[in-house]
């Protein structure tokens, strides 16, 4: 259908999309940076979404029961920003998107989750609104097996432009939600058949329907300009019993005489040109971010059309036995309950008297045996390494279509996928979700795990086998350099658990963070070190002494993880000798470097020589080592200066010379 | 096909293939450690794969015509070892099987390039070896068309595990090998239906065989066991005009009674009863590690079946003039062509008389556009981001099926896969690949950047809008610890050049490296600061004296890329206070710290304060601010403590304090 039939078939709605896409036009060209095409080319999908399918309220942003919108095209954030301020969000008046891609504005280039109610997950890096779709989709159907439908019920809509579907991530999240045929999940396509390098034929000939359908998706194409369609397609999609992939066929810039189904709409101010043409043709006589009042009276109550819904929801919630509410709302506020951090004394009192020799991946899989009953919200899974990294523990229960009050996911080999749908569904809210994988693996889940940091989600990372302690499978598989690549993203706190006592103080920590979390365990066995000082959670504290020095303190040495036992070994011989000597366990730097100044010079004070000791790259230790400010300039630090290779673990240690004597023989070396 | 009919009906196949699976059983329980259900599984594939088609040469297996064969699902890498013994290579004698796993030995327990002839690449983290094979398959076609095909005509064979199917990274692979028809990529997979947690089925539900149809690949489906069947399909593969999938439905730890058709037979040893079972089931009445005579014998034939088409190619060679097989043989060992030296030395003469204010990405694009005609081995490309990346430079011609003589692949949005293709040419040989993604997306492409540095391989990532500095994209798009990331990664080159005079040094150093390099390029426009010193290529020392303090030195301002300008404009200030500063500037860290002590000790004195100047986060700059030996106690960085935001870059760089006047003050301060 072309531009003026569809104007004089669907005069209101044409209107309502030609605000979207004016208001694209208009703020990309104030910022002279941004991405209009996409946002004139799917307005009409979003309108008819908005307008007739999202349950929503405008100014209830956290209902609970919202359905959830999802640009994962995340560079057209003048489409979500458009909307969120036509239908009336509070965080989004006009001289946001006046402000937009402006400094302190909540109107970012990309969508940034925590700038703005309404703004569900934070996009642009393609792919991962998909996936983190996914997420939010199974964390619903989790939240409604547990709480009903009465009190949860509602849709994931996906906006995904062709990267999304290039993305490697995209097969992930596909994949997985064909499996647990997310039937809540209605992903729209923007098929537009551009790229930013041209045609999307010069790199891809993918036959998308298809490839969805061979995962078990249902598929609809629609022209995406055309609202009757596109109407009929969701409600169809609703209908269905698996998840949809409803391709739209759109004219990227639409609209924009010269640019329109070029790349040269995609990322570009139009330029005032063809911002006037755009406006002939859409027939819209107004000014720059000028919204005509029965324009915006219209936009407006679509942004009250769920009023109704929310009140009988509400009233729903109400009538629910006030323990159950309480816990709902719980769950929603992302309180940890109140029984977590009891469970976790018992359970180191426990410990430190059995003093087990056992893998901190076991010792993890203990604590959680312990808390997992208590916390009701908690979904676990791994990457098809259940049984390495020591996840699933009794009467979870399988996550799938027909077992909705499963709290276990196989995730498959997706490690990528995994990662994302866990950031679905901590920001979907009522469910905090772990995963297990190989810390090496880390690498194929960093583009989401980047994004947990900088969403501040409360996403689990089980990353087991997490140095050359794993042994025969040799460099692929043995992490170098990714404790200090995690380190190094903000926002992401690491704990590398030294002992079965410190591995279940790290899950009391990572439950309870405002953030992502990697709890870092070994393969192999380590014996209890922790027997003293039980109570408090001396891991919070992210390093502490945990031996101190007999007679003049003359060494210090820091280690984390499977290397605390190897400088307490070493500690043993400096002492045997006369050497007085400090052990620090430091299960986390970031734990460490937020505490105040004081604590951290009483654990790692001046004048004495310092071992830093781990089985890992040692890149980032000089500030624990030379000290930030230069404290010792004596210091040497015991680890790995490439890459691991493939024998027995204990043949590794002594290959790579990470090893009691070795370290002893440094300290003396300093000295 | 039951086993007893297959082996009565194929008794030498079988025999052969029996082989392959005793190998494998033995060794791996000989190390008590491995994963003999695959090779036990795919033994029949991959006889028939030796057996009549694989062009190889044991006793030559650099032959750069040879077909390569790519093990993806590379834990099962004893079948691989099996199949290299078995035939002859002489890296592989049988102690090296029987050492499986052990500290020293070629046979790690993921196949590891380098460690022997007739390992063509580093596999292991699944779906790598299927995206790999990719830019083998690629590599083939671009040196058939500047070669000729009697020179270059060979096939890329690959054997592929559910696991890697289910990576994401597969999806950008079977994309890009659909798009260009590379016809003579043949995958064989391992359609086992079991994977780590059990059956395929708990978490995928994928109709591999549509999936891959529906990228343009040609898709056959066999019984994997059925010899006859397996070469129909593989003769039919390579007579087709698209890549091919064939799916070899396979039986995992066939023959052994418990375990067959399970996880358990996947990722550890059997135990004696399940193997000797399994040997009477194979009919096999020799011990352990005894291969008799006949099938020595017979397996020896097939590694010597190459022999003649061998000799023929070799002729084929002799008969071409000099001057082409001298060109043949430079870009097969990977050496640099002579004239790269100087033109790179021509061009910084150029640059340091017109100066120009450029972005480092534009002067890379310059540095390109003289280096590409000197080197006809160099294929760029970039994931979607070409006009950005600045990556392709007049007359390359675009890459395709048409033309297989394009140098410039439009990879499409498909970071890992593009990093995965180009560790494929790189291992491949007679090619050098350089690609363009926004440094931030090095998190897509972990996976496979990390085997670039394992391998060795010379790679060139060219990654540009390396900081905030790329402005209104926001936090998404914005690296702050990817530097980090990549410098704590072995073997990995990191260049972050400072104008387009060190730019144009940073391409010289990363087309002669043996390894990986990342070329840290930025999106705004940077002034040329080095207009003295031109001949040498300084940057090659990673570190050296921009600019020398005036009067006594005080201070050192250590700075990478785009804030070497912000360390001039700060000593500038300092200096008109009196206060002699020096400007270091720091392209590489790896290359400085490859440096010898003293220079380092030149470069980086002790007596003067230190302040580091990076639009990064801080993690790992202890080691040259405090010092490798807590040289200088005096020391600040000036940088990110956390994400980016969305604003225009000046805004940026003034809200995060990474100013010169902020640099200046901090040196004050220390002072």
């Amino acid at each position: 259908m072309d531009m003026t039939a569809l104007r004089s078939a669907h005069p209101d709605h044409w209107r309502l999309a030609s605000a979207l896409r004016v208001l694209a036009m208009d703020a990309v060209e104030a910022a002279q940076s941004g991405h209009p095409g996409m946002p004139m080319g799917m307005a009409d999908v979003a309108t008819v979404l908005f307008r007739n399918h999202l349950k929503f309220d405008a100014a209830a942003p956290d209902w609970p029961d919202r359905d959830r919108f999802v640009l994962s095209a995340g560079h057209g954030s003048m489409l979500l920003y458009g909307l969120l301020h036509l239908t009336g969000y509070e965080d989004f008046p006009l001289d946001q998107l006046k402000n937009f891609r402006q400094l302190g504005a909540r109107t970012a280039g990309h969508p940034e989750y925590g700038h703005g109610a309404g703004i569900e997950t934070t996009t642009g890096p393609l792919g991962q609104g998909l996936a983190t779709a996914v997420g939010m989709a199974m964390a619903e159907r989790a939240m409604a097996a547990r709480f009903g439908d009465k009190l949860v019920d509602h849709h994931t809509y996906v906006i995904a432009g062709d990267g999304c579907l290039m993305e490697g991530i995209s097969q992930e999240a596909i994949g997985l939600a064909g499996r647990h045929a997310l039937s809540k999940l209605i992903v729209l396509w923007d098929d537009n058949g551009i790229s930013i390098d041209g045609a999307v034929g010069l790199s891809d000939v993918t036959d998308q329907p298809m490839r969805f359908r061979a995962s078990g998706w249902n598929v609809i194409e629609v022209d995406g300009h055309d609202p009757v369609a596109v109407d009929r397609a969701l409600s169809e999609a609703k209908a269905g019993d698996r998840p949809t992939l409803i391709g739209c066929k759109t004219h990227i810039g639409l609209g924009a005489p010269n640019k329109q189904d070029t790349a040269k709409a995609h990322g570009s101010p139009l330029g005032a040109e063809e911002i006037a043409a755009a406006r002939k043709a859409y027939g819209w006589e107004h000014g720059p971010f000028e919204i005509p009042e029965d324009v915006a009276r219209a936009w407006a109550e679509v942004g009250a059309r769920g009023v109704p819904a929310r009140a009988e929801w509400v009233a729903r919630l109400e009538k629910v036995s006030a323990r159950r509410r309480e816990e709902f709302e719980r769950v929603v506020a992302g309180e940890a309950p109140k029984k977590l951090s009891g469970a976790v004394r018992r359970l180191k009192k426990e410990i430190s008297e059995a003093q087990p020799k056992i893998a901190t991946r076991k010792a993890s899989e203990n604590a959680l045996a312990a808390i997992n009953p208590l916390t009701p919200e908690t979904i676990g899974g791994s990457a098809d390494l259940t049984g390495s990294n020591n996840t699933l523990t009794e009467g979870l229960g399988v996550f799938s279509a027909e077992h909705p009050e499963g709290r276990y996911v196989y995730y498959g080999i997706r490690e990528h996928g995994m990662a994302a749908a866990m950031n679905g569904m901590a920001v979907h809210g009522g469910v905090i979700p772990y995963g297990g994988t190989f810390l090496c693996f880390a690498d194929y889940a960093r583009g989401a795990m980047r994004l947990s940091a900088l969403m501040g989600a409360r996403v689990v990372y089980v990353m087991t086998h997490d140095s050359i302690g794993l042994g025969e499978d040799g460099p692929t598989h043995q992490p170098i350099e990714h404790l200090a690549m995690l380190r190094a993203t903000p926002g992401m706190t690491v704990l590398r658990p030294a002992d079965a006592v410190e591995t279940a103080e790290a899950w009391e920590i990572a439950l309870t963070l405002n953030g992502p979390s990697v709890l870092a365990l070994t393969r192999q066995g380590l014996p209890t070190l922790r027997v003293k000082h039980q109570t408090r959670n001396l891991s919070a504290q992210g390093a502490y002494v945990l031996a101190e020095a007999e007679g003049k303190r003359r060494a210090i040495l820091l280690a984390t993880g499977s290397e605390v036992e190897i400088a307490m070994a070493a500690r043993e011989s400096l002492q045997a000798e006369g050497i007085g000597a400090r052990v620090v366990s430091m299960p986390s730097w970031e734990l460490f470097a937020a505490q105040d100044e004081s604590y951290r010079r009483k654990v790692l004070p001046r004048g004495a020589v310092r071992v830093g000791i781990e089985a890992a790259g040692g890149f980032g230790w000089d500030r624990w080592l030379t000290g930030e400010r230069g404290d010792s300039r004596k210091a040497a630090f015991i680890g790995m200066e490439g890459f691991g290779a493939s024998a027995p673990a204990p043949a590794l240690y002594e290959h790579f010379g990470i090893t009691a004597e070795k370290a002893a023989a440094a300290a003396k070396a300093l000295l």
